[in-house]
């Protein structure tokens, strides 16, 4: 079958299988927050389960949440977004499913950079586009720029994440700004993936594409920042003009997103815990990389989501072979960085700091250990 | 575009979009029951919330449910389905673009019944997959059957649903057999909605498809039976040859279905309440049509699901404008017809009887009234 010929398994899900049947394993593995939601949250949660909270909503979703989101635009970036442009999503998953369905025809070319998040291309083989793997270094820091971008003919859409994944860092904001020109210039489509927005570190901070122009997709959801992967809860801002063709499809393809997790999430803007998330989630960062700079070769600060993407290559030539031998004999559970691309990434693993600095103290020593002892 | 160009509106979640705006609306749009889950899921939910049970699962679901899943399959239809053959996944609507993306390749050919399901061709024309819709009508009590499907060249798939949306009929265990056979015999691969599975009335009662075939795939979820659509969590059993292969579309599309609607659904087995749950709806299944069958001309007797499909034919000649006509005027909501297809569809309403007898008493006097004045 050439549509599932050449998609890839999502490897971390393959490796957080086999480390959950490890019983003292050390986690680096997957992208998700050990941390729960708000108490507010939680107490939404319980009053819709009470109430029986289980019918369809509205194909866009709930107004109160579109609101409050709509609300979390002006707050935390000063931009104005009408909820009605706002629609909830299964995840950002579903979002971008969507916004492919709805910008890209089958062949249409989308652009993104390799390493990325290794789903980009997976939902393009689904779809029949046609995915166009830009390989990105150091020398960028990791970031698409309109330079790049021009060395490709027919690109008609942009697909970036910042703070992104697996490399963890930001786009600059004027070349984020000049992406953005460069693609509204040249009638070319542009997707910003902002699901890591809120976890920025250091004096950094992250710009939503929205304050640069409204003629693009920000696609953004409640399972890293609110510490909720499980409620597979997303949300997609779009252009005026793609609100109903985006409604369509939505119809379509999910009839509507989970119904408690919107009645849930209302209370998830709770900025106060949010902070101090985010707090803590800087103090892993800079134990996690203090301790990993000094085993592995790390190309760039890590300035924001919660991964570290350490050059492994001293140690092997094939990042899935070292992985799986740190999880078969050392108990820690990393993701290989083929998961991310073929762009060197043969080189690279991906740590996670998702868990707490005790919990990491323990992987962090038996990695040094399992090197010292392999020689 | 041309992938959205020919994808249509799902036009009863427009229908609830308008209806829910108005305040006395009398409800027989949309198909989702009024009754809520057992008390056992909310138990079980109200816990996960309290555990804080936000992470990702696997993303072929968590075992203890696919376990309940396969005695379900045992008890229910005395077969066997080995829980490594279940996949979780995000509604029923997230195993059909599974189903579909592991099995068609663009541009084949996927048949199925018109009136049917109508998000069956939009899953198709986003996936870039070519729909072939095949007219039934009271003939075949709107079955599909090997001698319709033989009309066609190239066919690579079959997508049935039995009780069917929007017309209620049971397909004939003597047809589903022959039709599974034909399939198997022609390398077409069969799809089966079960979705309406357990509201089934009278005497008449449905076959899983597996009890024909271990080489086809059963898509059923807990939206409709289990009274809970706004869970978002469905299920797909494949023959063992297919799970690999859509555990990676899951991982990519997905990652894995909602966690605290996982959860809840392993107390969903409570037969008990589900007994009498379908015993209310065979109540309000044989006042509706009793009722209906004096204002409209009903081709077939509904056997199942929750539907009765009414030719209105006698007062108008555009269903859209006569459910307009109904929502706007009397404040009743019904689904028009050409919601479900293209073959004569214009003629009929679709009414869902998932609102009390109360309920639909008022609406049946309003449209009576609305139509006697109407003259």
């Amino acid at each position: 079958m050439k549509r599932t010929e050449n998609l890839t398994p999502f490897i971390v899900m393959d490796i957080v299988k086999r480390a959950s049947a490890i019983e003292d394993c050390i986690h680096f593995e997957v992208g998700q927050p050990d941390i729960s939601p708000s108490s507010g949250v939680l107490d939404s949660m319980r009053s819709a389960v009470d109430a029986g909270q289980f019918p369809y909503t509205e194909s866009l979703g709930i107004l109160p949440l579109r609101e409050k989101i709509s609300e979390f635009y002006q707050k935390h970036y000063g931009v104005d977004v009408d909820p009605s442009r706002i629609m909830l999503t299964v995840g950002t998953s579903g979002a971008f499913l969507i916004a492919y369905s709805v910008l890209l025809d089958l062949g249409e070319r989308l652009a993104f950079t390799d390493p990325g998040y290794p789903c980009y291309k997976n939902y393009s083989y689904v779809l029949g586009i046609d995915p166009v793997m830009v390989p990105v270094d150091a020398k960028t820091e990791y970031q698409m720029t309109p330079e790049l971008l021009q060395q490709y003919d027919n690109i008609k859409g942009v697909q970036i994440s910042s703070p992104s994944n697996p490399t963890g860092n930001i786009y600059e904001k004027s070349n984020l700004e000049r992406l953005i020109k460069h693609c509204g210039d040249n009638n070319i489509s542009f997707i910003s993936d902002e699901i890591y927005h809120g976890l920025t570190y250091g004096d950094k901070r992250e710009n939503t594409a929205l304050e640069f122009s409204d003629d693009v997709i920000v696609i953004n959801g409640f399972s890293k920042y609110f510490c909720m992967p499980g409620a597979r809860l997303g949300w997609m801002i779009m252009p005026e003009k793609l609100v109903r063709s985006a409604e369509i499809v939505m119809q379509n393809l999910f009839i509507s997103a989970p119904t408690i997790s919107q009645l849930g999430c209302v209370s998830a803007f709770d900025y106060e815990f949010l902070a101090d998330y985010r707090d803590e989630y800087e103090k892993r960062r800079d134990y996690l990389y203090n301790e990993l700079k000094n085993i592995f070769k790390i190309d760039v600060l890590p300035e924001g989501a919660f991964y570290i993407w350490a050059d492994m290559s001293e140690y092997s030539d094939d990042c899935y072979a070292f992985a799986m031998e740190l999880l078969e004999k050392a108990h820690v559970a990393v993701t290989p960085g083929v998961d991310f691309g073929v762009n060197n990434t043969k080189k690279y693993i991906r740590f996670a700091y998702t868990r707490n600095i005790e919990h990491m103290k323990i992987g962090v020593e038996r990695i040094k250990e399992y090197l010292k002892n392999r020689g």
